[in-house]
């Protein structure tokens, strides 16, 4: 079975959903492109079908990031009927779909729902690389700060006696076979992700998709997020020399996150042949990198990636060893404001 | 605000989903019915404008019972659908709303999802007094056990200088004030739920209420359920007279529960006029009433009203409550034996 990570559920201070200003961030300074996206490329004619304008969230953790990623397309959506007088836009009824993994804290989620929506809300569980939703169902879709997430660690790199073992806890980019192993494993993820979206997707839908990749050519460890990789990856070496991890499984550990080039991006979508790309932007927004601030480093990396270190490692070594790393992160400024640059984008996909 | 009641979440000794096998075996006793009702009253033709079945079950709590009823459910349906060819039953797909208050433990539910499920699932969220799904989505319907609870207690019975002051936690039916407000109070619910679903249902589409009433002329209290509730009531008394609880407290609080007579049903089905009565049977089954076992009981009524009661006066009020319960249900076992018959029933509504 695929692993599934989500991020730390409830309200808490620990919690995502009061730790997601940076992708927040994202979210505000693409409001714009999704505007854009839907005035000048959605056709309402596909909706004459349907009773209702069904929008799905891919991901979307427990909010708030994701209330108001669907609230912009809603907008945008009303905006454009009131604009076209198809019909009365007070005839539209939008329904929303919340898609995460099952073990997500949906809770959460239904607790939190602005009281003031005008959608139908519905939680859809289960992994977006399969089909989570009935055929021809969907009119725009949107997935923020996930695909990064492979369904598994890519085959042969935890073995140490396999050409492509990685010593390192993330694909750094340095290694032909190691980085070749990801990249295998985020086609056939992504190319899954289309494939099952296509065919859940009325002809003409909008599928929106924001998040991190680099730019043809730069390595991972090159870029900020490699270089957080890589001390999170040494604090957990530390902690294993203290004997509070063991080192072996230390070493065959791989984190399932791979951060594609823009190519690798592109190619996938080629090959995959559903969807016509309308558009591959970067996205600039006010905090680009991440701040150099090395409390809110540890906190955000902690939120985000302490389920699944937790998971493999325990909660005391997981805790010692983000100590470690906000300490290494403070010692690594320099080395982070040298970074060569990532970068955000905004992918808008047409289903043919 | 209305109030919100759901079972005991997750799925631990005092959770509903261990302790719901008296609505079980209701379920297993209806199975033929559902099954009747769908061979004989389903058109399949409505659904050709569709490219999923919907089906949704209202008042889910967190399972298992609505997984058995969704599936008895989807059987008939992928049964009918073979036997009328009317294409290839392998290409309908089925999705499934779950919906019950938004903190419904629908966490547990997505966890304990049957694995094999032939459906997508998805959770809906919010009070189905009123809307949860969009206009014309939806083919069966399904409401077992839930349509008793009310969106709020009754005006007027709360306070003690009105006619219509209730001292009892309960509509015994005795006192013609009491029962008429409780009634006023079900036909604005239950008629409000007929007009939400009349407006999520596509024509044709068949609803199936399952659930507990009383035949014609019966009060409450001559029933095994109305006595139980008597016992529940008199343990919270005796709380109160040791001071754990406020008397004055207590003497206002009344359970927003009615169960309706047959004909009180019928009568709001009539004026609400949407859906055509197909169907109102008696359901016998193997434990037609609450099987005479005092801890049975006393465990039963905890995990279905433990909650409600909790909110009100406190866990320790309650848990001493429920113990004196047991030993009131243990003297009460003649007068249970003796009661007047309740009734299960089985409605089946199809949409005009």
């Amino acid at each position: 079975m695929a692993p599934s990570h989500t991020m730390a559920g409830g309200e808490s201070g620990d919690s995502y959903s009061q730790h997601s200003t940076y992708q927040r961030a994202l979210l505000e300074a693409t409001k714009e492109k999704i505007d854009e996206a839907i005035t000048t490329k959605l056709d309402l004619y596909f909706t004459s079908n349907s009773f209702s304008f069904n929008v799905a969230d891919f991901g979307c953790s427990t909010g708030p990031n994701t209330f108001v990623a669907v609230q912009n397309i809603i907008d945008a959506v009303g905006h454009k009927f009131q604009e076209q007088t198809l019909e009365n836009p007070k005839d539209v009824e939008f329904q929303v779909f919340f898609n995460d993994h099952s073990n997500n804290d949906f809770n959460t989620l239904f607790r939190t729902l602005p009281p003031t929506r005008s959608y139908f809300a519905t939680a859809v569980p289960g992994s977006f690389f399969g089909r989570v939703l009935p055929k021809d169902c969907l009119h725009v879709g949107h997935c923020s700060y996930s695909l990064h997430w492979l369904s598994r660690v890519p085959r042969g790199i935890t073995a140490r006696d396999s050409p492509a073992w990685n010593k390192d806890i993330h694909c750094t980019g340095f290694t032909k076979e190691v980085a070749d192993a990801y990249l295998d494993q985020f086609k056939v993820d992504f190319g899954g992700f289309l494939s099952a979206r296509a065919q859940e997707f009325v002809s003409g839908g909008l599928l929106m998709l924001l998040g991190s990749c680099l730019p043809d050519g730069v390595k991972m460890s090159e870029t900020m997020k490699g270089i957080l990789f890589d001390c999170i990856g040494s604090s957990l070496n530390d902690v294993a020399k203290q004997g509070l991890i063991d080192q072996e499984k230390l070493d065959s550990f791989n984190m399932p996150i791979y951060v594609a080039q823009v190519g690798e991006i592109k190619d996938v979508i080629e090959e995959n042949g559903c969807f016509e790309l309308e558009a591959f932007e970067k996205v600039s927004h006010a905090n680009d990198e991440f701040p150099l601030d090395a409390k809110f480093l540890a906190t955000l990396h902690k939120v985000t990636f302490g389920g699944l270190f937790e998971s493999q490692f325990g909660k005391d070594a997981v805790e010692k060893a983000m100590g470690c790393f906000e300490g290494k992160v403070q010692d690594s400024l320099q080395e982070l404001a040298n970074a060569k640059a990532g970068m955000q984008f905004f992918v808008l996909l047409r289903r043919k």
